[in-house]
């Protein structure tokens, strides 16, 4: 991505503030894969749906891991902090099954 | 996350239609972060916002490996292919430079 | 919107670029809201939730006429010129009742 | 809204968590178009830029009154309700200018 953006002259264009509206962006292109689909659908998308859903998840991951270069984040260990801290926040025994319990807004 | 929503009894709720949706509402959170930022404030943004920053990156991935994951999508494959693909699509000598061409909805 | 943002000095944050990305952030708390219920659920919401729901439509509403605003755009003129626009895209006869032809991505 | 769904037999894809997606994915393209904008740039679009964000507004605008509708909440009241409650919120004379006082995560 790195590459890409300078052999383009784009580095300008790959603030955060700039890419993290491109991810919203592709966010929104994922989400909109799904939204007529029953839950059940979701679980089985069509080879073709699978294959859309493949490319935005991917436009999702390279906005992503570009944004956290620009700043500096450490992604996988951000992730890992992240996680540690759910285990926390979540006690296995008392959030099990709840819907209603489940993380929103973290 | 598998461990961490199979201990919860979450994995009932993880849908990729519903774990598309949570996606969309870490993004969201994300982008509020930058939004009254200036482009250059956003490169530089403050230890506690760069911390905030940090966390809400850390959701989006989460959410997304483990959307990846429902799906059986290998993330880091479809993000080279993408890559592959983008170098293909934005040949680097007549893109360079411009904004206005820089891809959006790919 | 436009009063409430001149008595506190925030037209200077009010580019449509910035109220696109506030419009942005309030829509995936809105999102976040619904996503771990089922789709009989979220006709049905509790009054808490609904509650909930109601003020972030809110502030969708705000940020989205405050933004049409800035950019000179009648949202209602918009609206109803999309409106026919659909009928004549998705003739009713042949879009019935099929959720894959649904539109997205319009 | 009503009758377009109706007359297409859609009413049994417009639950309120299936919109919720909708207006996202309408949200992410309207993003999408401000992405590599400066913020000069984004307040004086280019025609065909306008054009196409006027697009983008009323396609928000239909699937966000199609939400309220389908919810029974009434947009305008709720919207009036919220400015009430930030004028309290944002006293006037302590908001004053500060880009970072400004809220964001309402």
């Amino acid at each position: 991505m790195r590459e890409f953006a300078r052999a383009r002259d784009w580095e300008q264009f790959h603030t955060p503030k700039n890419l993290a509206m491109a991810l919203a962006g592709e966010v929104g292109e994922l989400v909109a894969e799904f939204q007529w689909l029953t839950a059940d659908e979701s679980r089985r998308p069509a080879p073709d749906e699978l294959a859309r859903i493949r490319g935005e998840l991917a436009d999702v991951t390279l906005y992503l891991v570009r944004l956290a270069d620009v700043l500096g984040v450490d992604l996988v260990e951000a992730a890992h902090d992240k996680l540690d801290e759910n285990e926390q926040r979540y006690a296995a025994d008392r959030y099990r099954g709840s819907a209603r319990k489940a993380p929103h807004q973290t």
